[in-house]
């Protein structure tokens, strides 16, 4: 046997690799996970599991034998049905072949990465923001820009003319998340037509992630604004998307990119090289999901906005509390006067009020000195959730 | 809407990703896929479904609710029956610790490559070989350096000092896929053992793909030579595999990757970063698998054995075709006198035999002039596809 130190292979490993981050809320979530009666609202993900509606279609599949390889872009069925529901929802024709069906929301990321950015390039990305996708970017080799948004009295606002200075020659690609994950920021028709300009006259990609685009709280629009909205058909925009939160399907890993036919075959390469495609089986919920869960996805939406108001009425109303409710997405993103070492602050709830919460330093830039809270739950947990948090911070 | 043609938006992606090639096969798989009666053996996997056995675990999960986030490296119970699998199977003691659960063997090695090369890297990878991993490679900017195998009349050889003489400055890695796909060619232990020792001396990362381990043919072993065998804990060696070929599990997309415990953070993130785990109920049916699947296994071996029988004993008979049986996996992998264009031949012989075969270009350098066939099929199907085949042949 050798006598080798265990150590002596992660200096081996690529340097990007051995640099990639842990994810920041691991600490206090290996922390808290297995304290009795711990609420947690630090991940993304409702309470709820996928319901019937959607998992037997993949029971019935399993069940039928469609367990072999199928379609590297995915299922013509599931192309099909997102296809349609993105029409409706989104006020453009689709057709199945802008549509590639991925392991996933984050593999949607990875893969569009892929198609834009390699070792040197640069991506410019307001934060704070889901660390995943930086990340990946790092591990292709790119570099992360991080624009830092800023909180005011409104709420969260991205200065565009600081987005638009952090340009630099090796810029290749903007990654734009609207509405926001942690922030809730979400951006307007004329700073999507802003930012759209910008990348036209630069000539860069930009990576769309309009996940939440349905959890969306300002005016009585059904949606938050897209880029669909705005764009031409050659625009260098690739949309990413899951359904992950629509629809209670986080633990799925299914997801999909929409991008200009054109691209379709090196779409498909990448998926190819990458996972292989996505089981048919679970495909086959995708398709129930899009063609019978809307009821489902309109009682999880109602469900945030309730949760929202919850959780924002009784922060505010501690006074010991910087919060504006968000306009889109299900996350509070809040100070606490007087606490700004916010991963101390994390094992500081759990020990004092029970509750997990994410260190807004997880996020990048601009995040330090905020806590996110997962609303998409139950009225009644929120309830007692906030009450802990309410009691903790006055006494 | 702009007048820009629809081709402006290929140029503006990355080169490398320009580049992926398509599949080899995909020309042959178009032309004859829907013709009836058809026979197609161009794909590797059987033609049995997954069982009920495994695929029920994934139901009971299903309805158990278990459609959440989980483990970025495995749910417990999987990585626990896979190492005890593992431990059994390759006479070594594993721990979960050493076992990282990803979407299929096809993921395995693209975190595999993530892990280990970057833009500009080589790695050495003798050829004719399965053309996925080079072609994530290429996706993650490195270069495969091919290095051509030799058929002679004991079958596919690997000359080493060839493969050794490959090694340049740049040199990372040394991709092994044995028993291999296509050409059957399995290493020995002293093969193995002169790989890790230049491996060692370089400083090389060995990527092991072992995938057909349990498809061998060579003397009465269980299993063919690995890695495993004759290496030490701190070598460089990542070992990728998949359920796909055991179980009859291909459109799983489930596989795992072994490797050294301390590199075990990273691993957990490249999972995170590119596909954010495997869905819990999936990972259900890959623990039916591995406690209670090894008789399904064997009878899939064991048809696998007779179809080589079968394949091989019909084509060597005709005279018309240079074959030798192989030593693993589940490939005949022939030239047919006179038909050095292996491409037009694949459209040839669905036209003339009814039969779809894969061409052997598919598979990179010293490919061209063989046809590979796979014999993962009930005895009856193999019978009638090379009774087509000889008759075609003999006309």
């Amino acid at each position: 046997m050798s006598t080798t130190p265990s150590s002596s292979l992660f200096p081996a490993l690529r340097r990007e690799v051995r640099e990639t981050p842990e994810s920041g809320i691991v600490e206090v979530v290996n922390y808290g996970r297995t304290k009795p009666g711990l609420i947690g609202l630090w991940v993304g993900e409702g309470d709820e599991p996928t319901p019937a509606i959607i998992y037997e279609a993949a029971t019935r599949s399993l069940a039928a034998g469609e367990t072999y390889y199928t379609y590297q872009r995915g299922i013509p069925d599931l192309r099909q049905a997102i296809a349609t529901w993105q029409s409706k929802h989104f006020g453009r024709a689709f057709s199945p072949d802008h549509i590639y069906v991925t392991g996933g929301g984050m593999q949607a990321i990875q893969i569009a990465i892929a198609a834009t950015l390699g070792a040197g390039d640069e991506c410019l990305m307001p934060t704070p923001t889901w660390p995943n996708a930086a990340a990946a970017m790092g591990v292709a080799g790119a570099r992360t820009i991080p624009v830092p948004m800023s909180f005011g009295n409104r709420g969260w606002s991205l200065d565009l003319e600081k987005l638009f200075a952090a340009v630099t020659p090796k810029t290749r690609a903007i990654f734009v998340n609207s509405p926001g994950n942690p922030t809730g920021w979400t951006a307007t028709h004329d700073e999507l037509r802003a930012i759209l300009a910008f990348a036209r006259k630069h000539g860069l990609w930009i990576i769309s992630d309009e996940i939440y685009a349905r959890f969306y709280w300002r005016g009585d629009g059904e949606r938050a604004p897209s880029f669909f909205d705005v764009m031409d058909p050659e625009d260098r925009i690739i949309f990413v998307n899951t359904f992950s939160k629509n629809w209670s399907m986080t633990g799925w890993r299914l997801g999909w990119i929409t991008v200009n036919p054109s691209l379709g075959q090196v779409f498909e390469n990448l998926v190819q090289f990458s996972t292989s495609g996505v089981p048919v089986f679970n495909q086959r919920a995708g398709v129930a999901a899009m063609e019978q869960g809307e009821d489902y996805a309109k009682h999880v939406i109602s469900r945030a906005r309730e949760g929202r108001k919850i959780v924002c009425d009784a922060l505010a109303a501690t006074g010991r509390v910087r919060i504006t409710p968000p306009d889109g997405a299900f996350y509070a993103f809040f100070a606490i006067e007087g606490k700004a070492d916010t991963r101390k602050l994390g094992i500081e709830i759990v020990d004092g009020a029970n509750v997990g919460l994410a260190p807004g330093d997880a996020f990048g830039l601009g995040g330090a000195g905020y806590m996110r809270l997962c609303f998409l739950r139950s009225p009644g947990q929120l309830t007692e959730a906030v009450d802990r948090l309410t009691t903790w911070l006055r006494r």
